[in-house]
């Protein structure tokens, strides 16, 4: 490993604040390269660090844009670093790579947060597909680990695939909704309800009537999908659960922290939070080689060039898909 | 192409009924084949039959066990065979290839429209992954439609991703549910009722009033995700219907058939219909690539030879998942 990257690792993992947090920046910077030299060194970096990752609380949070996720998760950051933590924030939004900035990014949007000293906040890599983006963000999550953040929020949009990738790099995932109607179904629909070990409605004091008929709505349906895993009344089985809050005035984030530990303490006593890590770690790896085989095939020169006169056969009903698909593999060897 | 496969093209394109049923037959056990010159025989045949396929309309079916899927067919397919029309069933079953045996496979299930002259059926393959089963069975569909059968209808079992696979093949998909609640939020959370252009509510009449809530829960899912993809009033686009039937009875058989004739037209004058068989068949092309790639990667000596520790590495944490995808696709070039 170079000096520069030995020095890196050493002030990630046990620097003074200042240089710790531009150290995080740095390794982070390296890591969303696509340098191919860069990519070796973050590779080697990475490695380095795995050994200080793993002691933190991963807590992945959704929602639909405007249901009030920054308001959200900064009064959860600010009660989190006065009971002691270090907390990190980072985010995946998919639609940052078309819109050339993410809408995550502005760290203004936690004003309070982003200025605390225990707090690290990291907007959302802004070019590549899902899977490149995801792949910093779980990246960057282990550096912030490594740097002692104690509890990782890992924030998304609900638009695409970001909460499978979401619930995916994380110990527990939470979907917010409004306390519409319609809302729950687009989300049972989307699939997005079956990943959530946690289901929060914010602004329910706007419309109190509606957010307790979204909750007994939401309920039912978690226990639908409940039945067909586990015994109802089996208690080393997290239940999914309801809460209801109000981000704006900081209603319910002690409530909401109360649920999120007996959770961590359930996980973690029948060892299914180490489970869920090993089966995170190895579907990331096959993930990653799926898309690094369909990458390098599309970018292999004889498939390049035969690739468009065969789509056309196709397209056309002159070659069958699945001939013109061996051909383009055998192509490829 | 040998002269014997020459001789099986003409007799599945315009032999006379006993021979073809049988040419039928012996093109898809070669199509079925895993032996490498077999493989190259049917891809040869494959190709010389695509100019006589197209021309049926292909009919997607799919439902639970107990849903009374062979109930309907039977009466739909004599229905059809009443109407002039020769029709093919194929089935995907995704259990079979763990059970050992097809639980569509048994022709008894339609004792009548078996062994009808103007029908064929054809048990799922079984053996194979799901991506195997459907390649086979799409592939079998072309056979079917070279051989004049001009209704094709595919069912499948509503386990596993049969549905998207089945839907990924026909020019329409019907989804058969009971007259249960829960029973719909099952499709909604699984996806499959997204991909119906028609969902039929089967043994309607055993409890009248459960039939008509289901219908009305039904319609007003289909109208919450349509809000997201059309204008509610642009009658150039079909709007997902539902309908009520007793196949045991044979009630609303006709209506049903009314029903997909009303869609065909539609998706054909406004050349949906083409435009989807394009999408279906590149997108196709796609899958069994990956597919193809995945299967490579695995079998590829260095990888196979790699594999196991890094895995374990990845496992206990001392490699980072994605480090150990990099590594994997440097060994498989």
């Amino acid at each position: 490993m170079p000096a520069a990257d030995a020095a890196l690792l050493a002030q990630v993992t046990c620097g003074d604040a200042v240089p710790r947090r531009r150290a995080i920046a740095k390794t982070i910077t390296l890591l969303e390269s696509t340098r191919a030299d860069h990519r070796a060194r973050a590779d080697d970096l990475l490695n380095a660090l795995l050994p200080h990752t793993g002691r933190s609380f991963r807590l992945g949070i959704s929602g639909v844009p405007g249901v009030g996720k920054s308001t959200f998760i900064e009064a959860l950051g600010l009660h989190l670093i006065g009971l002691g933590h270090r907390v990190a924030v980072l985010a995946i939004d998919p639609s940052s790579s078309v819109s050339g900035g993410s809408i995550l990014g502005d760290k203004t949007r936690m004003e309070r947060l982003s200025v605390h000293e225990s707090a690290y906040i990291r907007p959302s890599p802004s070019s590549g597909t899902l899977g490149g983006v995801a792949e910093r963000t779980r990246e960057s999550l282990l550096v912030c680990e490594a740097a002692g953040y104690d509890i990782v929020i890992v924030e998304t949009v609900g638009v695409g695939q970001s909460e499978t990738a979401v619930a995916g790099m994380t110990d527990m995932f939470v979907l917010m909704q409004l306390p519409n109607a319609g809302d729950d179904l687009q989300a049972i629909k989307k699939g997005v309800m079956e990943l959530a070990d946690l289901v929060v409605i914010n602004k329910a004091d706007i419309d109190e009537a509606a957010a307790t008929r979204a909750r007994a709505q939401i309920t039912s349906a978690l226990r639908l999908f409940g039945l067909h895993g586990h015994q109802p009344h089996d208690d080393t089985v997290w239940h999914p659960k309801v809460l209801q809050l109000s981000a704006l005035k900081s209603h319910g984030v002690d409530a909401f922290w109360q649920t999120v530990s007996e959770y961590r303490d359930l996980q973690t006593r029948t060892g299914r939070l180490a489970q869920r890590r090993r089966g995170q770690d190895e579907a990331w790896m096959w993930e990653r080689v799926d898309a690094g085989l369909k990458a390098r095939f599309r970018s292999h020169p004889a498939v390049r060039e035969h690739l468009p006169a065969l789509r056309d056969d196709v397209r056309q009903g002159t070659v069958a898909a699945s001939v013109a698909a061996r051909r383009l593999l055998d192509l490829f060897h």
